[in-house]
Formats: structure tokens, C-alpha cells, sequence
């Protein structure tokens, strides 16, 4: 698998990180290069210094040929736009943007856009862990089916 | 359950909003009182502006007959700290502390704290969602069994 990951915050680096470290070929963008040295040791992808919807950065990237763009900055927003950029504009076939807002997430899903809500993920996972009743979902709020 | 959720960020305030809405009395502390307008509309539990680890702000949230201590702080390490008092100075049956740090938290683990890891949560969904095959894990780092 070819994969962009955009933003190398702490989701980013883990996501990039395990991708490399599975064998696949990965590229992460961050307009801030520090950034990367959050990067696991022996990171065997490529780096490069830009911002998430800036689309020279994102073809520097090898966006056409990439089979998936995971948008993991700390923006929302940001992440989105980056994701609908991939779909819409360069047809790659995956593209996932992190959302922390639940409510955003929502909205981004009915947009057709697949988020992956981190907040829901984490109050998921709490409330596995105390075993009480509250609402069911499985973190990924999938566009629906077309 | 009665449980104090310590820090009213997103993940905080989704915690907190969803034990409410699933019938446990629920406090939340935050150190600025804005923070609680995260919580969801209805939220019937009670709220306290203070610190994270101060003791009578722990105490008058009813720390004494707490079930459960939920640390969702900004701050890693102030969960940790959070969470050992909480368990070792009040007795609280269940302590978790939120922790963005994978590799803190496998620290944290170490010294029998529970932690939930919210970077390698993301990571296990990014995974799920794209199906490539990296190293698998729960989510949350529980101490060993003693």
C-alpha cells in the first residue's frame, strides 16, 4: 500500500509509524519538520515539510498514485478539506480524515467523507473498561452506503 | 456508579455525557469553568472548577465514595497523578487515566496504573479501517495481574 499521511502529531506518527513498520510505503506531511521526530525509530518512509490542503505539496507527495491519504492534523476542518481533496480531486481510492468533534464527524460522514472520531473512540473505550450501559458505536463514522 | 471525571475536554465532557445519559451520578472537575459548556445538552450530573490533583477539590466532589475516577486531562502526567491518589490515598475501587503517550503508558501500566491509551486506539482504527497488518493491541494498557 501506498499511503500519505497528513500531519505527524501524535495520531499521525503512530499511524505512519506502524504502516512503515508493516511493510508498506509510506509518505508524512507536516508543515512543522520537528514533527518528525516523533516518528518511531528506524521510520523507513519519507518526510516532507508542507501544509495538509496545499495541493503542490500533496502531488510532491505522490498523491496520484496513492492508494490511501490518512488527514491526521490537529484541525478538523483541515482534515477534512484534505480528505476531499484525495477523493474528489486526485481519486484516491481512501481517504480517512481524524475528527476530534463527534458532532463534526456527523456532519463530515453525511458529506460522504470517512472520519474516524478519536473522541467517540476514547469514550468507547472507557466505557469498556467501567462496564456501564451508555449508547453503543464502533468509533468510525462511515459515510453511508452508496 | 458514582464516578468524578477529572477534566472536561472532548473526551472528558463524552464521558461524562454519556455515563449521565446511561444513569450514574457523574462530577466533573475542569479548572475552567467554560470547559463544561462541552457537555452534552441535559447533562444532569454536577460540575467544580479546580485542579486535576488537588485534594480538597477531590474531596468535595465526594472522592471518599467515588466508585470510579475517570483522568482525562491535557496532561499526561497529571492524569497519572490524578489516578494514584485516587487509588492510593482515597481507595477509589477504579482509577484509569487517559494518556495520549503510548510509550508513557506503558510506563504508566508499570506502576499498576490503568491507563487508555488514546494514540494507539486511533492507530487500532486507522488499521481496522484501511485492513493492512501491523502490530495488534487493545487500546488499553492494563497493569499486569497481581
Amino acid at each position: 500500500m501506498y499511503a500519505i499521511v497528513i500531519g505527524c502529531g501524535r495520531a499521525g506518527a503512530e499511524v505512519a509509524s506502524r504502516m512503515c513498520a508493516g511493510g508498506h510505503s509510506v509518505v508524512v506531511i507536516d508543515r512543522d519538520k520537528r514533527a518528525f521526530a516523533r516518528l518511531a525509530e528506524g521510520f523507513c518512509g519519507a518526510t516532507i515539510v508542507g501544509h495538509a490542503i496545499d495541493v503542490d505539496c500533496l502531488r510532491s507527495a505522490g498523491i496520484e498514485r496513492a492508494d490511501a491519504v490518512i488527514a491526521a492534523t490537529y484541525g478538523d476542518n483541515s482534515n477534512l478539506t484534505a480528505a476531499q481533496l484525495a477523493r474528489q480531486q486526485f481519486e484516491v481510492p481512501r481517504a480517512i480524515a481524524r475528527v476530534k468533534d463527534p458532532v463534526r464527524a456527523r456532519v463530515f460522514a453525511q458529506l460522504g467523507i470517512e472520519t474516524l472520531s478519536s473522541t467517540t473512540l476514547v469514550g468507547d473505550a472507557f466505557e469498556r473498561m467501567l462496564q456501564w450501559n451508555g449508547p453503543a458505536s464502533n468509533g468510525a463514522d462511515a459515510p453511508p452506503e452508496t
